[in-house]
């Protein structure tokens, strides 16, 4: 019954919205049933097991996998596109963008393999960009399709919580409220933004590079985590010319200094203008399709003011928790604003899960589908999974600029923890044999910590 | 003493070949003694601790071992450069040449990642085999400074034994005996020849495959063991027109079905002209520079005379055992004329020992550096070493075609082994996200076989 009053009076809000003086009661009330006769309902039933919030890597995972095991499971998703960043707006495009700077790499290198190329050809970015949002058109029908081989309802809408076990779903000004024994929090997260630049609103994020339809001259990158490193790699290789700005000397701050300190570099070498102990003070744009003005400080520059043609903030991501009326039913968050939950991915409430970037720990797609199949193996599973978890120590994960890989701990967090007597180090580098045809003096490098 | 009279008697032998016959008893004690003084001696020493016969992958790898240990080494080598199979015609120039054909593969894509190239450059293969060539003699270098580093004499000449600890060294006319407590043979392989074929000599080898000058226009294949399809398939790739010739209707007999039916099917899509069930009768040639004539039989085309540029044989390996007089002191070699070794690579004959591709068992460098390194650790290192062994169980290797790569046994072994019932696998298959952006209908396989 509450889902037909709140959808009721969503409708009715609606129609009221149009305040056409004209309508009189009677017909008012026969258009109210008439609308809300021909709007389907949001979601299929008012009671599921397991209701999942965010249709991305680890909601996708963790739905599917309980449906396996005959769970009554429903996935929520705002967007419209199934898959989550990693699809739509992360690993898998930026993948794509990296193998085109790949193949960019080897028209470099062509000339110098023997073949009759003196220069890279043209770069078509916006054919490049329909294919591969054609791509990803597909991969998103592929994840749909999947939901209904699995058995899994997507329900479209935004989820906010009304009760411990019931969600509030929204959808073009529809409202339903459904209930779920168990609730997963997979809502991931998105770029932030530095609010308190003047004029920061002229930048674009990671989100909004996806969107570029063509290829910009002149770049400023902000931020050197390793979005904005392999975004600025990307272009940098593809021709832009392309400034990479960091607050410190350092770029890819969190890796072990062998990766940090070589691919900086490596790509200065390849001629990516890094900008240390920089800061952005303003954006400002003389007209609407004109250059972005940056005035900004750097060690190599001073205070100046340069002109760009994309600004692109990659200084971190924010969880997505504030749609979720969290408050409604007391989950707690770390001082980042990250849900916080234990190795299991219990949330502080019960019946109430958590996983993914929302966590803010080790942000990863194949993090997030692990933990997601985990989770359901527990809680829906036969008895041998009654203790499944993922295990966060040892998660490797690759740099798509260099390229680069890493597991375990960093050399500086090795000595911290085991003390500078207990750790050894090991390093190899060498010109490697594909590099041995070219000109270019680019390093293979591998480092070993060992722990006695 | 026997090592001077064996120099000597050579250099007598040699000046008795001048037969000056104004050349006195008197000046030709002389010129026969100033001969020998200006004649450096093959080896510095005439008794070594161990013995290495053939500088490739597992003798240099065994010595360089051995001597950080105080041991003090020698490695003979007859060939003039060090490095072995895998330096000089075998892993390194061969990855060259997959590495140039994977920028014909990127060459090829580039229009389809949005590149304007409407047409793979011309490649000029003369041009690269220089520069290949250069880059091997650098590496030659490298290992012959690395033998100096760690003070491994570095023997040039033919070995043979004289007896268990006695070697004969050949070179340029010279003889030199050398003793040692401990020897090894590591002295590889050789590509086979069909000697039954007429005209089978007008065929080239891979050892020959990194003489030519330029690209043949078209070329015949003869094998389909890992070596001949990897050269099928950077001809085929870098545009000549290849045909690979398999007895079967099989390539890559030993690999896992997924691997062998894969790549035929892809190589077929990719152009390689795959001739089945196929013999290849005689060869012959009109005049010396002209084209070969291939008297040959095959599924696809029947009985035949085809013409080819180059007809290279990749029929298999033997290994290099005829020219050591194992004879002499007994060591004995399995029905294939391989040197039988244990597990700790002891042949049958005390200190006397045998490794790499002269055993045939996983002929691949990586295998014969281990093995190396294990038998000094074992021999020369310290007591925690005394039972150091290479574990030849589940050797990974890859295919520099396709690219793909194996660990373990393959599902027929799996079966035959476990049985049926008892073995499980796994296969996934899936267009890679480099394909999503080409025309190419390529699939990535991956499949995992258990053993329950
Ligand atoms: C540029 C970029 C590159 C990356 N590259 C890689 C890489 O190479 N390898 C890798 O492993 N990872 C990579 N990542 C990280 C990876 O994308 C994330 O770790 C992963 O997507 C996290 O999965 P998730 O399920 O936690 O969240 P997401 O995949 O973000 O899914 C969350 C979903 O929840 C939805 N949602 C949010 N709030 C609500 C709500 N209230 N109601 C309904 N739906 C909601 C969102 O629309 C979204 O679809 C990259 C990320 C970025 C930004
Ligand atoms: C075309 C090709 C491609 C290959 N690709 C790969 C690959 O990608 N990866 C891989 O792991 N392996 C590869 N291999 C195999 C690899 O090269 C061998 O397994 C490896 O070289 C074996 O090492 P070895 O020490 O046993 O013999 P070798 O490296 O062959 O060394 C033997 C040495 O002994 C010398 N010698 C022989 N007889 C005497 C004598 N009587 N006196 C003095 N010296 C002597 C020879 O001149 C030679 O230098 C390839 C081989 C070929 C032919």
């Amino acid at each position: 019954m509450h889902r037909f009053i709140s959808r009721y009076s969503e409708v009715s809000k609606t129609l009221i919205k149009i305040k056409d003086p004209i309508v009189s009661a009677k017909n008012r009330t026969l258009q109210l049933l008439k609308a809300f006769s021909t709007m389907p309902p949001i979601a299929k039933s008012n009671h599921y097991d397991y209701l999942v919030i965010g249709g991305g890597s680890g909601g996708l995972a963790s739905a599917r996998r309980a449906s396996s095991y005959g769970a009554k499971v429903g996935i929520i998703e705002w967007s419209g596109r199934l898959g989550g960043t990693c699809v739509n707006v992360g690993c898998v495009p930026k993948k794509v963008m990296f193998n085109t700077a790949s193949i960019a790499e080897a028209l470099h290198d062509a000339q110098q393999y023997g073949f009759d190329l003196p220069s890279i050809p043209k770069f078509n970015w916006g054919f490049l960009k329909q294919k591969r949002d054609a791509y990803i058109k597909r991969l998103n029908n592929i994840y749909l399709n999947n939901l209904v081989k699995d058995d899994v309802e997507y329900i479209e809408g935004k989820a906010s919580f009304v009760s411990k076990n019931k969600l509030k779903v929204e959808r073009d000004g529809q409202v339903e409220e459904i209930e779920a024994k168990k609730i997963l929090i997979a809502t991931g997260g998105r770029p932030r933004l530095p609010r308190e630049i003047p004029g920061f609103e002229l930048g674009i994020t990671s989100d909004e590079f996806f969107d570029l339809e063509e290829q910009p001259k002149k770049v400023l990158v902000v931020g050197t985590g390793y979005i904005g490193v392999e975004l600025a790699g990307i272009f940098n290789t593809l021709g832009t010319n392309t400034y990479l700005l960091t607050r410190s000397d350092e770029i890819l701050r969190t890796f072990d200094p062998i990766i940090k300190d070589t691919l900086l570099e490596q790509s200065k070498k390849e001629g990516l203008r890094v900008l240390s102990h920089a800061k952005v003070k303003s954006l400002s744009r003389d007209s609407p399709t004109g250059p972005i003005k940056v005035d900004f400080t750097s060690k190599e520059t001073n205070d100046t003011v340069e002109e760009f043609d994309v600004v692109l903030w990659a200084i971190g991501r924010d969880p997505n928790v504030e749609e979720l009326n969290l408050e409604n039913i007391g989950v707690k968050l770390n001082d980042k604003g990250y849900i916080i939950s234990d190795e299991y991915q219990n949330s502080n409430v019960e019946e109430i899960y958590a996983l993914g970037d929302v966590c803010g720990v080790a942000q990863l797609t194949p993090v997030a589908i692990a933990a997601g199949r985990r989770l359901s193996d527990r809680l829906f599973g036969p008895p041998k999974f009654k203790s499944s978890k993922l295990d966060y120590d040892n998660i490797p994960t690759v740099v798509f600029h260099g390229t680069c890989g890493t597991v375990g701990l960093t050399e500086p967090e090795a000595r911290k923890k085991f003390g500078d007597e207990n750790v050894k180090t090991y390093t190899s580098k060498f010109v490697n044999l594909y590099n041995a045809m070219t000109e270019q003096s680019i390093f293979f490098l591998i480092k070993a910590i060992f722990f006695l």
